[in-house]
């Protein structure tokens, strides 16, 4: 027992379970370039080697950095941030660097202070409205003409991420969303294509996990279904059972009196991520028991062993602060937790969750 | 220039200001034991130690580690978490660790686990039903029994944080909130005191900054006063020139066709905390504009010298995802916005950005 405070538990027999789904949907697995912004671990990183993966995604260029000693090819799935032109530059000489731009202008800024030649993906919006161009942009033509007169910006392909399937209802709009999204990349790339080398590069985990195949295309960059969580149980993406990762959490107070458990364990923990629903109903995280119960004066449990079951029925957490989490629980649940109790929250959102307890994770 | 990806600017004279009028409220500077949670930054500590502070307030043992190579007096105010008494130990060691109890169990179990003697608050729920005794609770009488007894747990007096402000409506209400909260710590104290050496302590950033004296306490402990923020500003704790930071971020893309402009600036920057309305209006941030614009370009621009203005008119974060930051503009800020600017983000909830951001901040 060294779990003392909040504590991402990451169970790898889900992780891989999770990998090898995915990658069935794929005939090569070097079509997965799976997004390591959900873990940001070196570890996870390891087990997918395992597996065959090559290549990730990241998104940011300081998560490329960090991952750059042990990945050598990486997207930086996020539209070029021009402030950090000379960091890329430097990822470059190291590393097979890939970059997006979704500007005429930034071809031109990154045309003369590029040091040496670079992959990019034009970003498409495919219907999420977040950031990318416009299918139709005449822009993207220009872009295209332009890196083909240029030493320095070779052009890979068009990559898309669609979001909007988290807004989706169902699974059948959300492989509408997919089909969609592929028709778009698949649209630019024939027309674009005279050497059928662009890569068409798609990403979401909602329409991936739902989806029965992925063969369609040339890469596909899902990075939550690592970890799945609430929101993806939610959306139908995932079980409970394929959830990879769980916060363990002290219990500090207990009140009977309105049914409320208090524990360590608050948005600088969980992230305030939440699920929303009428009458002010707040969601930000389910209630899990630990299979063997754990307390402070456990000494005998190892935290490789520790295991979780399914969510607790009637028992969720309601609130956070800083550090705080407030739980509405059972009548059942509160009489059996007690104060110096290790209890586990299930994360809403595992991305932020995982990057909040970055420093403080154990493998199980 | 060196600010290149999302980073806290901290206005030293705004914070110096802060400071100053809260200690205007008290008749000596050493009833203020600021809570550090909100900055968890050694630097803006040592402004508080211009005005004479001696004594903080953090929320976790980790907070309190951090603070103790420079700040000998600290007040653990968040109920003990048992997994953590080796680490308290350790702490009271070195430095004046105060803590906080709220049932009679976790004090037999300190009376057994403690190495040596600690100053103990008992903390009471004057109605935010967050954690606390309830002033009525008959176990009060009995932990302060037990502590009475015991060599090496000193009953050092009654804490509250009145967190029921955040949901109340308007000045008066705010301010009968700590009438009512005193009152119940009052009643207490008079109880129990027999010797008039118990401290009343309390703490919440919304009624300390509307109440003109906090004479009547003992030790009033707020943290989020020393940067403000959009929360409190909509609460009226403060005006918009009281609030000392905002997070510098990069312009990615812009949008026209749909009056959106994409930062980098998300969830790991900001944190999801917002303002939420009717019609799925969500609120995650201002948009400040910097007095000398800033670019990517920019090579003039020394970071200390850098300025913000008010919050821009019609514009504001309205969606945040992991690493992106959308903001709805209006047609003027649109126009004059560009990929490669640097606009600020003014946060919703400064405690939660702060800590995202520990490692990126720039003081002015």
């Amino acid at each position: 027992m060294k779990i003392k405070t909040p504590t991402l538990l990451i169970d790898q027999a889900i992780v891989k379970n999770n990998i090898r789904k995915m990658l069935d949907k794929v005939s090569n697995p070097d079509k997965l370039r799976p997004h390591f912004k959900t873990h940001q671990s070196i570890e996870v990183g390891e087990i997918f080697k395992e597996f065959g993966i090559t290549k990730i995604t990241v998104s940011s260029v300081s998560m490329a950095k960090y991952f750059s000693q042990h990945w050598n090819d990486i997207t930086i799935a996020f539209t070029l941030n021009l402030f950090e032109i000379d960091e890329i530059n430097q990822l470059n000489e190291i590393i097979k660097t890939n970059i997006l731009v979704e500007s005429l202008e930034t071809i031109s800024i990154l045309e003369r202070r590029l040091s040496r030649p670079i992959d990019f993906f034009i970003k498409i919006d495919t219907g999420y409205n977040r950031t990318g161009m416009h299918p139709n942009n005449p822009e993207i033509e220009k872009i295209i003409n332009m890196s083909g007169n240029s030493k320095k910006l070779n052009f890979k392909g068009f990559l898309t991420h669609a979001g909007n399937t988290y807004n989706a209802k169902g699974s059948n709009e959300i492989l509408d969303i997919m089909e969609r999204s592929f028709s778009e990349l698949e649209f630019l790339s024939n027309r674009f294509n005279n050497r059928n080398e662009l890569i068409s590069s798609y990403g979401d985990t909602p329409s991936c996990s739902m989806a029965s195949s992925l063969d369609m295309f040339d890469e596909i960059r899902p990075g939550n279904f690592t970890y799945y969580d609430i929101m993806q149980y939610h959306i139908g993406s995932c079980e409970f059972e394929d959830i990879a990762t769980v916060v363990a959490c002290p219990v500090v107070a207990i009140h009977p009196e309105r049914n409320e458990i208090v524990i360590l364990g608050g948005a600088v923990h969980l992230s305030k991520e939440h699920i929303q629903g009428d009458n002010n109903f707040k969601l930000f995280g389910y209630v899990v028991e630990f299979i063997d119960k754990i307390t402070y004066n456990s000494s005998t449990i190892d935290d490789k062993n520790i295991r979780w079951g399914k969510p607790v029925n009637g028992t969720y957490v309601k609130g956070l602060s800083q550090e705080h989490g407030i739980i509405s629980a059972s009548d059942e649940f509160i009489q059996k937790t007690h104060v110096g109790d290790l209890i586990g929250i299930m994360p809403v959102h595992s991305c932020l969750t995982a990057n909040l307890l970055k420093d403080n994770q154990v493998f199980i």
